[in-house]
């Protein structure tokens, strides 16, 4: 009697407790990055006048346009949206569709899965993530969550301080990177209602694909994605969460992005 | 005996429970998100063609590069990069000081405190958060933690929609709108060490100021700032975080940004 009151106690002492310690997590969160319990990754390539862009687009440019002469620095930018590590709202390819600025604050934090297949991008550069890798990542992590943002991780941001290689074009001019296969793309909206798809390469689909399929899935069914990400070999496999800072341009289709992984 | 042990058993419950529910608590944040259980705000301004910009400044603008009939629709953007919510990095004044990519992302993630002067700058549109502001927060809140975002909420996020009043020039062409003092910045700067400090209008220095003593106290220091930030009226004056999204250009000195608090 006497012991099961302890343990009674100390149950209670561990609800209350519990729910007091963990509101305060959130709170917490810059101190225990701080003390390194939780780590925070960059998933945003520095955008630069020499970073890759999409064929027939348009290169970043920074101009200065004052100088510390009169005070202070500052410059003008020139860009096509789709420059650097950026999202792809729905109304990039569906009209009527999310633009970014319809896009609810809600859907930019999402539980992060990265799917690699770097060992078979690295022999084969034209390699899609099928439903087959998905399933065995379920195998290994569990169910992927819903609201997910699942991002395939190539290998390719090694290649981005190299836009030739990043690329990656042959002598038709035809782009050779890995992407997400139209059934991979629909198992993830259809049957695990992500969020979104990331990639690490130029595009979502991959660089030989000429329907852009993987394109008009996620789009057409009114999720985002994110082209160009960094460091996802930084990442754990399931745990992370991402929280994605798009510039919420009124009307964009596109726009650049600072994406932070936080995992514990 | 029996009962201290049945205590004991509690306390190891509660101990290793504790650290499980909450090693979990960043992976079930968007979870924690979809369930009310933590709020999302956008601190950002939707950035447009007719969102307010310094005088003698670039306004954003946005102009279609292709459209729906060639597949897709995609823009080209062009802007000073101190248009919008923005963040100033410390190269922005101060040469040899961090420039946008210098900042570790460490600095982006940061306890939010917010100061509220509404009622005075009603009436008083050169208002300034003073250090009296300041330790009378903390009387009520308690010490401002190390390492916080100290943001200014004036009210003038309601005018973002008319840049005419937003900037409120006399007919000297002086602008009238809240900053800080620079006693208030340099004591948050010393006696505080914040990371960073915001603002609800268009500089961290009031409208009337023509020396800029608080941005060559904050980014002489190193430490960054946030100008036209949205919506401080709806996060609580302590116990939020805040995610500051600002796009990574290489060697900027300032650069638009996506700003989320979430709090509990």
């Amino acid at each position: 009697m006497i012991s099961r009151m302890g343990a009674r106690i100390g149950t209670l002492l561990f609800a209350s407790l519990a729910a007091v310690s963990c509101a305060g997590s959130l709170q917490r969160l810059p101190e225990r990055i701080a003390a390194g319990d939780v780590k925070v990754v960059d998933l945003s390539h520095t955008l630069a006048e020499s970073s890759p862009f999409w064929p027939g687009g348009l290169p970043f440019r920074k101009e200065l346009l004052v100088d510390y002469k009169k005070g202070y620095r500052m410059h003008k930018f020139t860009l096509a949206e789709n420059v650097g590590t950026h999202m792809d709202a729905p109304a990039h390819f569906v009209q009527g569709r999310h633009t970014i600025s319809d896009i609810p604050a809600e859907d930019l934090i999402a539980p992060l899965v990265v799917v690699d297949i770097r060992l078979t991008a690295e022999t084969h550069p034209d390699a899609v993530v099928t439903v087959g890798d998905l399933t065995r990542w379920e195998a290994r992590y569990g169910r992927i969550p819903r609201r997910a943002l699942v991002c395939l991780l190539s290998g390719w941001a090694d290649r981005w301080s190299n836009m030739e290689r990043y690329r990656n074009m042959d002598e038709k001019g035809v782009m050779h990177f890995p992407g997400f296969s139209p059934e991979a793309a629909r198992f993830l909206v259809e049957e695990r209602g992500v969020i979104g798809i990331g990639t690490d390469t130029l595009s979502l689909d991959p660089g030989i694909s000429t329907d852009f399929a993987v394109h008009k899935i996620v789009l057409g069914a009114n999720r985002h994605m994110l082209e160009n990400l960094a460091r996802l070999d930084r990442v754990p496999a399931a745990g992370a969460a991402v929280i994605i800072g798009v510039i919420n341009v009124e009307d964009g289709t596109q726009s650049p992005a600072r994406i932070l992984a936080l995992f514990e």
